[in-house]
């Protein structure tokens, strides 16, 4: 069992941001900046590319919603989204709000952010839903 | 008319990889990695996730079968996704194969590749369909 679905499951807490029967949105606990959040499918599969097609064609009409969202929430040109999933054998999708293309190079080093931090960022997205 | 509508259009050259009634996906001139390709759609938005619901269901089967075919004609790991869409006005999915997270990294320098080396990238992909 995946670290993602413990953290669906419940498990494993996480700061949620969106769920329904096939995805669960929740925020990247190293982030690139505040409001990074993950979208991952409630199915188990390693390669982005192999999770089934009916997942497929409602991945990014998900996904909207949640960058909808967060680019209400913070000042932001726009939401980059990134997938690489080399580290957890599960797919997801990174989305995340930029103003510069270097927002999303993943070498930089990530946000530390206390707990009372990540329920403010967590409330404040759902506050733009 | 964007550089991407262009391209689509025919009236800019471009090395075509795959194309339907909805996308077009062509390498990408300043590639992260060999094989480094764009999909866009033909419909001319600015920004990834106001693309109409339409073409968002249709997006990521369209990405995978390029994808498959990218996977199929290169040694990497994996097919990793990113949006930024800084520059150009016209949505648009970068596929790169991947080995390392920093693959995908827009800063580092991008490969200069000729003509030839890039007609031989496209008819690689090409049977790899």
């Amino acid at each position: 069992m995946t670290i993602f679905t413990k953290i669906i499951n419940g498990d494993i807490p996480s700061y949620r941001i969106a769920e329904n029967d096939k995805f669960y949105a929740f925020l990247d606990i190293s982030p690139l900046a505040e409001g990074h959040t993950l979208v991952v499918p409630k199915v188990e599969v390693d390669k982005f590319f192999d999770v089934p097609d009916a997942y497929m064609t409602e991945y990014l009409l998900f996904a909207k919603k949640v960058a909808g969202a967060l680019e209400r929430s913070f000042a932001c040109n726009r939401i980059g989204v990134s997938v690489v999933g080399l580290e957890v054998p599960h797919a997801h999708m990174h989305l995340i709000p930029i103003n510069h293309v270097d927002d999303m190079n993943f070498a930089r080093p990530k946000l530390k952010l206390t707990p009372e931090q990540f329920k403010v960022i967590q409330e404040k997205i759902l506050s733009n839903f």
